[in-house]
C-alpha cells in the first residue's frame, strides 16, 4: 500500500466518513457510491485523495468494485452490529483530550453502561473544536443522528443543537435541553448541619461556578457568599497556597468546597491558623472526587450520573422520535456521601 | 482566530501532542518549551503550522508566553488530574471505528470501570492504523507509557509492543503478552451435554476462528470438525442463507455456534429440514451476545471481561515497573450462561 502524504489524512477521513455513512444507511443492500470524480468535486479535493480513501475502504472490506459498473457498498460487511440503529455522538469535554482522568473514566463507565441498553451505535466525537466553525465542520462530517454532550463548551453544544437532536449534560447551556443534577435538597441539609442559612462564607477551589452545578446552585442562595481563586490552579502553582493562607487568616470560611487533592495543604493552613478542633468543625465539602481521608469529617457531593445518563437517553429518544417543540431541562436529584 | 487550512490539521495535532507531553512530564513546574523554530525543524513543518498549534495551546490555557523569555507550560493548568500517573493507551479494534456497537459499549464499560481504580490516565488511541508504519507513526506521536489493546490486528499490537509495554486482549498475538479466556472447561461441559467428544460436527457463522478464543480452542479438539462460511456475513447477504440450507440438508450439524442475530433464520432452516424436536436437541451456542430467545434452548459463551481487564492491568503494571524478561500469557476461565 502506498504511503499517504500527511496533508491528505484529514480529507481522506472526511471521505471515509462519507462513504461509511452510505454503507450505514444502505439497509444491508449493495448501494452504488458516487464516483471518484463526484466525490472529488463534492469535497473539493484531488481525485488521488479520493482514491486513497476508497482504497482504504476496499481493503477494510467495506467496498467492492464491480468491473465496468462502479464501486458498491459491501452488504456482507455487517460487523455483527445493527446498522439500522441510530448513530449517536458522545461529545466529552470539548472532544480533544490528552487523556481521560480516573474521574472521567468513571463517567465513561456510566455512559457506556447505560448506552449499551439503548441499541444505539455510539461514536465518541473527537477533534479540536476550538471555534463554532470547527465544531460545525467536525459535526457535518460525522453523519450522526443525535448528540449527547458532557461538559462541552457552550458554543460546541449550540453548534450540535443547531444541526441535530442534542442533549447537554455536565453543566447548563441555555437554549439547549439540559440534564443536570439538582442540589437544593443537599444545600438544605448543609444549612441544617451548620445551624443556619445566612452569613455563610464559602471558600471554593473551583474557579468557575457556572461549570459546577453544586456551586452555581449555592451561588443563588441569598445567605451564602462564595469566594475562591479565580483560577483554581492558583492554589497549587508555586507559592499560591500562601495567598489562601493570607485570605483565611483574615476570615475563617464556614464551608470549604474543594477538589480532594487540595485537602492536605488546606487542612494544614486551617489547623495552623485556628487549631484542629475548629478545623474539624468547618464543613469540608468534596467536589468531583470523594473525601480521601476517612479520618477527616467531610461531605462528598455526588451526582447520580447513571440516572442523568438515563434521563438524557430518554430525552434524546423523544427528540429522535420527532417530538415537536422544545423539551424542558430535566433535573436529577443530587446526593451526598457522609 | 484564523481559519486553518485543512492540510495542517494533522501536523498541528502532532505538535499539540508533543507540547502536551512536555506539560504532562513537567511535574507541575513551569517548563520552557522548544522555540517555534526548533519545533518546525523537529517536525519538518512550516513555522506557521507550529504557530497555529502554539496559539491553540495558549488559548486552551496550557501555555503562557513571557515576553522576552519564551513560551512555558502553565503549571496552573492542572485539570484536576494527577499528571504524574502513567499515561496508558487503550487501543480498540484497530482504532478507527465508525461507531461502537452496543456489544462494544459493554466492553468499554468494563474497561473504564476497571481502569478508574488504577489511578492511570487513559487515552483512547484513534487513527487509521492500516499498516505497521501507520501504527508506528500514530504511536510515536502519542507519548504513551504503555498500551492495552483489545481486538486489534496483529501488526498493530506488534508495533505497540516494540515501542512500549503492551498487553493484548481479545485474541492472541504471538510474541506479545496476551490475556485471554480459557474455554476448555466449557468445552468439556458441552461434550458432556452432547454425550460424546468425538464426531462432533459444528457449524459456525464466525469466519475466522483465530479471532474467537472459543472457536480456536474448539478447533484444537481432535473429535470436532468446524465448518462455516468463510465470511460470516455470507449468510446474511442476499440469498446466502440458501447456501446454509443446502449444506444443512446434506448433514445436520451437532452444534451451531452463531451470533444471535442469525437465530431466527437458521432455526427456520433446521426446523424445515429436520423438525422442531430435533432442532431443539441440537446445541445452539451463542457467541458475542446472549441467546435472544428465552423459549429456545441454548448456551451463551461468556468471557469474564472484568477479570480479563484486571489481569491485563496487573501485567501492564509489572511491565511499567520494569520487570525483566517476557511475561507469559494469562488465561481467565470463560463461562457459560444456560
Amino acid at each position: 500500500m502506498r504511503k499517504q502524504s500527511p496533508q491528505t489524512i484529514s480529507e481522506v477521513q472526511k471521505i471515509w466518513h462519507r462513504v461509511m455513512s452510505i454503507l450505514y444507511r444502505s439497509g444491508g443492500c449493495s448501494v452504488k457510491i458516487p464516483s471518484s470524480n463526484e466525490l472529488a468535486r463534492e469535497f473539493g479535493v484531488a481525485r488521488s485523495t479520493v482514491r486513497i480513501a476508497l482504497e482504504k475502504l476496499t481493503e477494510e472490506g467495506f467496498l467492492v468494485t464491480r468491473r465496468g459498473s462502479g464501486t458498491f457498498t459491501n452488504p456482507r460487511q455487517r460487523l455483527n452490529a445493527d446498522w439500522s440503529a441510530p448513530l449517536i455522538g458522545l461529545m466529552v469535554l470539548d472532544c480533544n483530550l490528552f487523556f481521560y482522568s480516573p474521574e472521567l473514566q468513571g463517567e465513561l463507565e456510566c455512559f457506556f453502561g447505560e448506552f449499551r441498553n439503548t441499541g444505539w451505535n455510539i461514536r465518541l466525537v473527537t477533534g479540536q473544536m476550538d471555534t463554532p466553525e470547527a465544531a460545525r465542520e467536525i459535526l457535518t462530517h460525522s453523519y450522526l443522528d443525535g448528540v449527547i454532550s458532557f461538559g462541552c463548551k457552550e458554543f460546541v453544544v449550540r453548534a450540535a443543537d443547531e444541526m441535530m437532536p442534542t442533549v447537554s449534560m455536565g453543566y447548563r447551556v441555555s437554549g439547549v435541553t439540559n440534564v443536570h443534577p439538582d442540589y437544593s435538597r443537599v444545600i438544605r441539609e448543609l444549612f441544617a448541619r451548620t445551624g443556619r442559612s445566612r452569613d455563610i462564607f464559602v471558600w471554593s477551589s473551583f474557579p468557575d461556578e457556572s461549570r459546577n452545578d453544586f456551586l452555581s446552585t449555592l451561588r443563588r442562595e441569598p445567605g451564602v457568599e462564595i469566594i475562591g481563586s479565580p483560577h483554581e490552579a492558583d492554589i497549587v502553582g508555586g507559592g499560591s497556597y500562601a495567598a489562601v493562607r493570607k485570605l483565611f487568616s483574615k476570615r475563617c470560611p464556614d464551608w470549604i468546597a474543594i477538589h480532594p487533592m487540595h485537602l492536605p495543604e488546606l487542612r494544614r493552613i486551617v489547623i495552623d491558623l485556628y487549631g484542629e478542633e475548629r478545623a474539624r468543625r468547618l464543613l469540608w465539602i468534596f467536589l468531583t472526587l470523594p473525601n480521601p481521608d476517612p479520618e477527616w469529617p467531610g461531605f462528598t457531593i455526588r451526582a447520580d450520573r447513571r440516572a442523568e445518563v438515563r434521563a438524557a437517553i430518554d430525552i434524546l429518544r423523544r427528540k429522535l422520535g420527532g417530538e415537536a417543540g422544545p423539551i424542558p431541562d430535566f433535573a436529577v436529584e443530587g446526593g451526598m456521601i457522609f
